[in-house]
């Protein structure tokens, strides 16, 4: 297969659109990142979207949105893995250009999530989890997390306001994002005091929804043509991998072994080790996930997630850079768009166009994206080359 | 890229079965297939469905099958195209195993639509077509078809009664398909006195919805082993085309020039033309829609779609045999799961395996399989090789 490249990257505001629809966020992202690449010509558009079915009364997205931006009778098709559709459009997106089927592909992450009572959302984002064994007792992700939070904590003697780091680090770097939802700074007394959500997780562990829309530009590497004025950014590894659906299924519910599978894979795809990342944009939905993707990713030993954050390994300047705009915590979480907002950020990153939160140096950057409590995840190894 | 070949194919009834969960029919197709095939180990696992959100409160669903098939830790997605989600996954599923990137895949279609009230299941199909243009003015999908069939029969001169055969020749051909929803014959009377649903289209024009699900097994086709007990079944074309997504948008309603562009670019991978196709399972979720595939993929001059069934041609001994099995009329129609069954139906048709309804010296089957009103088209080849 032959090596693809982002040559554009869009993005929209994660907030709240009411004056927006689904398609016209898509529409804004998708005329961005075509605009920063330069080309107005495109083959086909993956959409990656978990919920426009459920909370937007829409579904035939490829068709809704390739129709919406005026890129007539391409192929266009929508990916679902719950919070892991970005991640996964772009993989779906990437194997399409890679194999020589088609030459020129838009990836969209789209999700519009706050027209709706919040009842309605939560109950919609409840069925990323088993319907019938999860969801159906109550078990919203909110209370998945808690418990596997919970558990970790005691399994591995920390305390919550070990965490702390994994919420203030987001919110620090998406202070200079104009992308992110919550662009302020909290402190570590804020997170203490911060409102029981879910004992152990309150507001200041978990992530906040939104209305956004993120795209990409991929061609083949080989025909990027000199003009285009941003360094050549290649997509070296990505991989997907699934576990069990239902946390309880598992037999070690404090470990991802998705995340390690897709991690190895890209890992081994791109010839590099976790030593030669230079920043991660992984999944932080909730502060412990942070925590156990570090760990299956092989940036810390299992059970030692939080020391990265009170050792400060994980801010801008720190061994391994995370949430680097904001992350899920703080740039936002509309969640089938999510995973191409992490690939635009490692993208700015990589071209140095991170401002006040760049990454020196920076010429290896990973995503990781996850659908469900780990039991989807999508890796993907962006490079310099 | 390389051949792909398919080695299995599994599929349950079209039913109402209300004493099986979503997962439970695709586990049942999967294990057909995979038994079928005598492979017990698969790579990944691409999902075709529409409703899962809507309808089953279950997203996540490439997971929360491979979970339940016992699939652990491979790669899974849901690819959604409305009702095209079907032939979509196939087409992900195909690029994958193409480019190298995966060995094996199963593709499933799945849908369960009758556990809801038909209210219920009516709006969320009215999701394939434009929420803001369509949908909101309660132009359901009967409607949307009877327009464009009113139109239809005014512009070319045609009487409803006319449409007669494509009722009948799909019911008289699932009399034999022991997995079809309607096993029974229609006569000419019976049509001329069937209940009107939305003028013209009455319900013996309109396809039945239904819960089921179909598989099939996809491998490089160069690593076939001489074991395997069916003809070699080799996919030769694919391609996906789409079109504006409200039906009003169009320059010529009743021209799917998605449905075109899709047949035209598969007949050119395979080296085919439409006089090499011995059977074609195309999209007849409405009378009209036979029609109108018929004449966007050459088989039928512009506006004479009707003429082929008047003069036999479309039954199992005529020029181009469609619904061979029972089609979307009969068979029945599962949104995200008619894609798989097309595909299924022609495999049997290929291996001879097709009984009653065999079309004599098959070599050439083609599917076409669409979402929204000729909005996203899907249309595959498969050959005998």
């Amino acid at each position: 297969m032959r090596k693809v490249a982002i040559i554009g990257i869009g993005q929209t505001s994660v907030s709240e659109h009411w004056e927006k629809s689904l398609r016209e966020l898509a529409g804004d992202a998708i005329f961005a990142a075509l605009n920063d690449a330069g080309v107005e010509s495109i083959d086909s558009l993956f959409v990656g979207n978990m919920l426009s079915g459920s909370l937007n009364h829409q579904d035939n997205l490829g068709v809704y949105i390739a129709d919406w931006v005026g890129l007539h009778h391409i192929e266009a098709v929508k990916i679902e893995a719950a919070c892991g559709s970005g991640g996964a459009a772009l993989r779906a997106g990437l194997i399409a250009v890679a194999s020589g089927e088609i030459e020129t592909a838009v990836v969209v992450g789209v999700e519009k999530m706050t027209d709706n009572k919040p009842s309605e959302t939560t109950a919609a984002l409840a069925t990323a989890a088993d319907a019938d064994y999860e969801a159906i007792h109550g078990l919203s992700f909110m209370a998945i997390n808690a418990l596997v939070m919970q558990r970790y904590m005691f399994e591995y003697g920390w305390s919550h306001v070990d965490f702390a780091p994994f919420s203030i680090i987001a919110h620090a770097n998406a202070v200079h994002n104009p992308y992110a939802r919550l662009q302020f700074p909290v402190t570590d007394t804020e997170y203490r005091m911060s409102r029981m959500v879910a004992d152990p997780i309150n507001l200041l562990d978990a992530s906040p929804i939104g209305d956004g829309a993120a795209a990409i530009v991929l061609v083949p590497a080989d025909k990027i043509i000199s003009s285009i004025p941003h360094p050549k950014i290649t997509i070296t590894g990505s991989a997907s991998a699934t576990d069990t659906l239902a946390v309880h299924d598992r037999h070690d519910p404090l470990w991802l072994i998705a995340a390690e599978t897709s991690a190895r894979k890209a890992y081994s795809q791109a010839g590099v080790a976790p030593a030669d990342i230079d920043l991660f944009e992984l999944h932080d939905a909730f502060s412990i996930m942070s925590a156990l993707s570090l760990e299956a990713c092989g940036f810390a030993e299992r059970g030692q997630g939080p020391r990265l954050g009170l050792e400060n390994e994980i801010s801008i300047h720190g061994r391994i850079p995370i949430a680097t705009r904001g992350g899920l915590k703080a740039r936002g979480h509309p969640v089938g768009a999510t995973g191409i907002y992490q690939v635009v950020e490692v993208v700015q990153q990589l071209r140095g166009e991170a401002g006040e939160t760049q990454v020196e140096a920076a010429r290896i950057g990973m995503t990781q994206n996850i659908g469900g409590s780990g039991s989807t995840v999508i890796t993907h190894i962006l490079q310099v080359t």
